[in-house]
């Protein structure tokens, strides 16, 4: 079969081979990671067209890049120019939501924020909250084990998810996982395939626990002079604890790139700012308990009854980055380390700041050790450029100094992928592709990726 | 060399090989899974004598199975013949307590109650519980992913497994996992060994999560006139959302048999008992929310602020098991189901217990849909052991018809082998067969066993 044969065959389950559309697929929101212009766009609308999309693939010798809603913060949609890319958006049903297994079956193409919803109104709740949850994908989400603001409490995507239905890279279909609250036959697959960036298989379904919706938050905001003393007042509240919903840390420059965006009104002697949200029953007097963490070194702790404040605050949260971006290029890290260990994390993003004369925004999920430092540099000055990656490769080693991860949940991708041999062992790396073999043999699986 | 020479080298890794002592390290609490003589046991004290144990091995062609306290219940550490058992019992040193980071570091031979002992000393809580909590090992809750009575409410061993060292089958040693909160660096390969059952490698280090001690928890009794009423009352705790942190049930024969062991004077009219328990700062409105969700069908529900006396009925469900051997020999499934077929599942085995004129003790985690029924059967006759054959697989068959798995946290082992393929496709069969190759390419560990 010709090239073109192969295409038409595949039918509507092509979305296009024009370049003018398939660049658009090439790559997701990372910086310094690619742009390949795929040679094709696959979007199949069922199991049996994602069969047949990698049965094709298969015999025409194409490599294939999985994609969920492109939203990606580590370059691991990103492929070759030789790439075919399998993008997942058209499989975008809720199959079901069982409201007393407490639990929703849907194709990798809903968007969290969709799920989230369509649960909230069956009276159930979907933890998992990533940054981009508002565009980003189940699929997409799974692929990278995402996490987000509710991790602190309840943990990332992974946790979530208890089953899989999976198209691996020769064609063949398999499930994972089971519909039960437990279940230990055989081998734990589906984790396998969380946050296995598209190399093991195609998830083509995927079934996830829900909980009982929790109360309306309480939300505590403390301010501080200094970005450490807010790390001093993290390391206070991990240690007393207490159990919170949501810690979160902005510091001064996404605060005034946010407040410049929103005119939320933060006030500018604010050096960082620390929201914290609690939807335990015993609310108050988790926040309470916050609120004495904080008391040795805050500026300001204000505890708020308002729930559309609480909103609005943690609207402001999600804006941090598309705040940033508005600063200039921006190269976004994502390590995360022991939490007691924030506060020496924070104090070299400052030094590195200084040394490189660069703005770097930090915030983060601060209750997971989980901090996303933002370089700012100019694309078009090679200096500044090369000034940002190195700013980016003195924190990500200095988390792995900290007993951290090169990756708290954005992933590996193309970004980080020199980095993963620092952070796992050789034989673990081994292992990584004697896994990756024995689902992909001929690496047709997102090349370029992971490892 | 030799095969004399071999076990000379390992000198004081080699326990004996005299059948005397093997014989006892060639089977666990299991029945209907052999009892093979290994031909010798080696108990490694340190990573390094586990690697030389098996680069040993892999040069004489040895099968290893490894084995923790053999409190097993599948038959997943017994061997054939020709096994050389590897026993961890000797590697049992908690190597750290992080009460700021809250992680222990522990080797695999630590009992998992001394480790809950020893963390509670230190404010601490490892919530994994599994019934041998007193005599069973980490390393081997590991390999089944052992749950336990905590797992309504937190979940199982595998929840709290951060990261592990693995010696694989030739030797070569690895770190998996992080110290994290989070983290997204690479393929979940330490949720990928949990629950492997020693077919992968042999686990030599676990990270484990722990969390701050809960309260003192609140107990709530609630007896019923038949299994189905008590099974009616765990729907309706499920229906209403409300969240404990135990949901124990016994039946009758259970009951009794507990009765007649610890005289705790349970009345004879009571067909099931509930042993609710909430650790949670609201633990009261909680139970008076259970207490409503059981009015409907429960002849009595009490609840008791007395710690004593639910550490006491605790104590009473801990001794199900023990208890129900006293009746005769005993064949225990463990079948976990969607939590809204629990009561479809206990009719059955209501059923099948008149079918088969045999009594079946129910007791289990009912809050998870993880049910213990319990064979009392004779060995010594045929029929009888025929009969209770058939019950296992007409129950376990059930549970796979109610949407369950064949084993909700004792593992497949021996006694399960022929099953998994009942629960898993043809496909997810063979990726496990590619998985296990990757790891063990000559089939060293665990021959016989999973699959």
């Amino acid at each position: 079969m010709t090239r073109e044969q192969a295409l038409a065959a595949l039918g509507r389950a092509v979305l296009s081979t024009d370049p003018d559309i398939t660049a658009s697929y090439g790559f997701d929101q990372s910086r310094f990671t690619g742009r390949a212009v795929p040679s094709a766009v696959l979007a199949p609308s069922t199991t049996d067209e994602v069969v047949s999309c990698l049965r094709v693939a298969a015999e025409q010798g194409w490599t294939v890049v999985p994609r969920g809603a492109g939203s990606g913060l580590s370059g691991a949609a990103n492929g070759d120019a030789d790439t075919v890319v399998l993008s997942t958006h058209r499989m975008n049903s809720i199959v079901s939501i069982d409201t007393v297994e407490r639990l929703a079956v849907v194709q990798p193409g809903v968007v969290t924020g969709e799920l989230r919803t369509a649960v909230a109104e069956r009276g159930l709740f979907y933890p998992p909250d990533p940054g981009s949850v508002a565009i980003s994908t189940i699929g997409g989400n799974v692929a990278t084990d995402a996490g987000g603001m509710c991790c602190v409490k309840y943990g990332v995507t992974g946790d979530f998810v208890l089953g899989l239905e999976v198209v691996l890279a020769d064609g063949r279909v398999m499930r994972t996982g089971r519909r039960t609250a437990k279940g230990v036959a055989g081998y734990d697959l589906t984790h396998l395939f969380v946050g296995s960036e598209g190399t093991l298989g195609v998830v083509t379904e995927i079934t996830v626990r829900l909980l009982p919706a929790p109360r309306e938050p309480l939300t505590l905001v403390a301010t501080f002079g200094s970005l450490a003393a807010a790390g001093e007042a993290v390391a206070a509240i991990t240690a007393s604890g207490v159990s919170v919903s949501m810690l979160e840390i902005m510091d001064r420059t996404t605060l005034r790139a946010v407040d410049r965006m929103t005119r939320m009104g933060f006030d500018d002697d604010v050096a960082a700012m620390l929201l914290v949200q609690s939807d335990a029953s015993d609310a108050a007097a988790a926040l309470a308990e916050v609120e004495k963490a904080c008391a040795a070194t805050a500026v300001d702790v204000v505890i708020g009854d308002d729930p559309a404040e609480g909103a609005q605050l943690l609207e402001a949260r999600r804006q941090a980055l598309p705040a940033l971006e508005r600063l200039g290029d921006w190269l976004l890290d994502d390590v995360c380390v022991p939490r007691s260990r924030i506060v020496e994390l924070i104090g070299h993003i400052e030094t590195v700041a200084a040394d490189e004369q660069l703005t770097i925004g930090v915030f983060g999920h601060a209750g997971d050790g989980n901090m996303h430092p933002t370089i700012i540099y100019d694309e078009s000055d090679p200096a500044s450029r090369a000034g940002a990656l190195r700013a980016f490769d003195r924190i990500t080693g200095h988390a792995l100094e900290l007993g951290g991860t090169i990756t708290g949940e954005h992933g590996v991708g193309r970004l980080k992928k020199s980095w993963l041999a620092r952070e796992l062992d050789e034989t673990a790396m081994a292992v990584h592709r004697a896994v990756r073999a024995a689902f992909d043999p001929e690496g047709r699986l997102n090349p370029g990726n992971l490892f």
